[in-house]
């Protein structure tokens, strides 16, 4: 075992910086303000089925096998902070029209083919499930083994795991990783990763995200997390301890300032979804950059003998983050995990990584 | 001259100190978090020509008064702190349908018959003044002469001014005016005030308001205050250097969350007005508790032979500043102001204060 410098402390470096400590290697977690970017933004939501759509084979395969490995994960880490870290079981995705309706039973027929438990749900058993939701929803389908997870615990763990096993924090940018004195490196800094390493097909895509609080006798929150389209708009409510995150916008833009626009739009969707929803407390509006892929896929792998990418998560940070941990661990040891084969980023290798 | 005690570090509490150890008095200002509370989360707006009603001469009365002092009151406070507070000058009511088109004829003829100078604008006329306003605007009431202050630049330089002539802060909560040693009390608690003075008819009405930053390329905010009424909800826009301040919500409720719905209609009665203002970074939401009275109009005057009431001044603290300070430091000269005679708590004593 010699040195890893991890470079980005968002969930992706810390849960490999735990892991490469916990493995023996001497680690070193380089970020000006670990776990302050898009894994402090972020809703927490696991739901690789619930996203599976026809073609994108690759993605729900890495998702549904980063999903299986949470419960371990999860717990593992549990049992070394103490913290709480699961605030949702299983999720329900509904749909508000005809075009919806006719999207989720191609989502259902789909998933189910390719070996994963989804059930659809006429308006009355939804209703049964969740009686909170609006009155125009029609149809529902309904994903129990997806998770969700409070990011904000999650990013807390982790820093405490990794102090706890010995990995020393540097709290400073990294222009250039030849400035890095470790035996090894890994590039996890997500939408600013391509800065490090020029060509590397990672690009920030803005979004916004509320946070909400359940109110003295307002109506509760679902119990699991609900998911629609609303005007064409993707949108989500995912369960707190305390009430409900609201995600979230898509903008191509670089900067985090949350916009009138967005928190309008995400309001309207989470009404739309949720119509009690007025009654909550709204204490947080922010906005994150995700490190999105060309093809949806993280870039996950060698790009050169000495550093290893742990990137390009786009919108699933959190779902990947325990494959991610096991893959970089494996190529560290010179092992590298089949299951992670498809987010090798040499797949980019004919645009000069 | 003696020692006087101020109970309340809002606009209020801080002018009146301010001005009292100018004039020779030994002050103490007691507040937690002075400046914290309704002054930190107002508008600014300075506008009782505006908001004229017929019937309500005593509150046009009270605010034209105090409007005529606002210059003289802050250049001295400019020049003895070197802030710079005004962000407007004019404020423009706009009407959106035919009735809020006939509610500002009324306006402007009543106010116009009080003395004041109010000009009804037509659509085109509007659209001169100011072309990023809403296309549905159909009646504008300009008032040349009100104008509007960045409230948290008062705060900070009352605060400084208030440090400079030697007023002394005590960080606790009064909980009974009798554990005050001074010479002569002034409440000036805002909406907490009946806490001390059981029975003084001044009630919590919450409000909520947004803060709102031009974006690189959006196009700019007015250079006047805007208001307007949008499905029958007050709404005004005021200018800030860099955007707008959007208020307000309006409430019986003694809580300073912020609401779901309350931010909703927030936006969109401002989109109403200023169609762009989607563009807008949306950087802060807050809510904030008024001292409302039950006719508008403040209590400053007599409690008893020690204490000296300046509260209960509802949407307009910042507005009756200079007049209420004005007639604090004649009461404690025991010289009454003339002019603030209609706001004297006296006129509840039949409610036994």
């Amino acid at each position: 075992m010699g040195t890893v410098a991890v470079v980005g402390g968002g969930v992706i470096g810390l849960s490999i910086a735990w892991r490469a400590a916990c493995a023996g290697w001497t680690v070193t977690v380089h970020d000006p303000a670990p776990g302050s970017g898009a894994s402090w933004v972020a809703g927490g939501m696991l739901a690789p089925l619930s996203e599976g759509w026809p073609g994108e084979e690759h993605v729900l395969e890495l998702g549904a096998a980063s999903l299986g490995r949470w419960p371990e994960f999860g717990d593992r880490l549990q049992r070394a902070t103490g913290c709480d870290l699961f605030t949702s079981d299983g999720s329900l995705t509904v749909a508000l029209d005809a075009a919806d309706a006719a999207d989720l039973r191609t989502v259902a027929e789909w998933v189910q083919a390719q070996g994963h438990e989804m059930r659809v749900l006429t308006r009355a058993e939804i209703r049964d499930l969740e009686p909170s939701l609006g009155p125009r929803i029609r149809l529902g389908l309904l994903a129990p083994t997806e998770l969700a997870v409070d990011n904000r615990v999650l990013v807390d763990a982790l820093h405490r795991a990794c102090v706890d096993t010995g990995v020393r924090f540097v709290a400073a940018t990294v222009d250039s990783l030849d400035e890095l004195r470790a035996d090894r490196v890994v590039l996890a800094a997500g939408s600013a990763s391509a800065r490090v390493w020029p060509g590397l097909p990672v690009r920030p895509v803005k979004g916004e995200i509320l946070r909400l609080r359940a109110r003295p006798g307002a109506t509760p929150a679902p119990n699991r997390t609900i998911r629609g389209s609303v005007h064409g708009r993707p949108a989500y409510l995912v369960p707190r301890g305390d009430g409900l995150v609201v995600g979230a916008t898509q903008y191509e833009a670089d900067d985090t300032q949350v916009t009138v626009a967005g928190v309008r739009d995400l309001i309207a969707d989470a009404e739309a979804l949720l119509p009690a929803i007025g009654e909550y407390e709204l204490y947080e509006a922010t906005a994150g950059l995700r490190p999105m892929s060309p093809d949806n896929l993280p870039l996950i792998g060698r790009l050169s003998e000495r550093v290893v990418a742990a990137t390009g998560h786009g919108r699933n940070g959190v779902l990947f983050t325990p494959i991610t941990a096991d893959a970089v661990l494996a190529e560290l040891a010179d092992d590298p995990l089949p299951e992670a084969k498809n987010a090798d980023p040499q797949r980019f290798s004919k645009e000069g990584l």
